[in-house]
């Protein structure tokens, strides 16, 4: 039961911002190393019947900030996490419903992201992502830096 | 009034897809060489109550994608355009209503374009976007490739 709080406080963040509610997101799968957004293709389509640009970007970069926050909230640490950049390839229409998948990068682990939030309140993750379609056939997919910070006492 | 009818159209596709109505996108603006979209800050908003990334990454890649569409609508070309890959650099948080402008990279022209897509029915154009605050400061930026293909005729 550990891992099911965390990840849905997370998902109620999410749910509380208007254009991801817009989405229909939900919080599919977390398995401990990869999270798994999932959103419907019907809100989230173009004029040419597939999946929209913006759409794919936004599920992919969701999932790998919900993966970061789920890793703070499961260490118990409150965290503005942000995303600093991303190169998003798009490869092939998707006309499924959007799986969007995200983890670490391989030469990243999550103890060194977290030792180096509680030593400094600040921490990078360069983050993956892809969302393949019901085949298994990658559509599109992200690289990502994302930024962990304490939260200011004001 | 030539340059009217090409953005109504555009503008009309756009709004033809709902994750698109629901960022409650307008065209704003036209000169013949920058294109500028703009949305509201309220059904655009996270939860540290500034412009999702998700909504500045499809804002800024829509007013590329528009861009690329205009200019293909007023040489009376039909195609379809995609999204190839896009580099997008987050600096600072938004608070305004987001508003991206959108333009050809300098190395490009839209001559070139024009001619590689009436040759080969496939071109493809180098963009560059950016949302600045109310106070002028750049607070996220794109950059990427975009290609216009003829319909197939099937």
């Amino acid at each position: 039961m550990d891992l099911i709080i965390p990840t849905h406080r997370i998902e109620q963040r999410l749910l509380s911002m208007p254009p991801v509610r817009a989405l229909q997101l939900r919080l599919h799968h977390y398995d401990g190393e990869r999270l798994h957004l999932v959103a419907p293709l019907a809100p989230n389509i173009n004029d040419k019947a597939n999946a929209f640009g913006g759409s794919l970007a936004s599920v992919m970069t969701l999932a790998a900030w919900a993966l970061v926050s789920v890793k703070l909230e499961e260490a118990g640490l409150e965290a503005d996490v942000y995303v600093q950049d991303s190169m998003l390839r798009y490869r092939h229409p998707l006309y499924d419903e959007l799986t969007a998948e995200a983890w670490l990068a391989p030469e990243q682990s999550w103890e060194q992201f977290l030792t180096s939030f509680r030593q400094r309140g600040k921490a990078r993750a360069q983050m993956l992502a892809r969302i393949c379609n019901a085949a298994g056939t990658e559509c599109c997919s992200l690289e990502g830096r994302f930024v962990a910070l304490a939260p200011r006492e004001d």
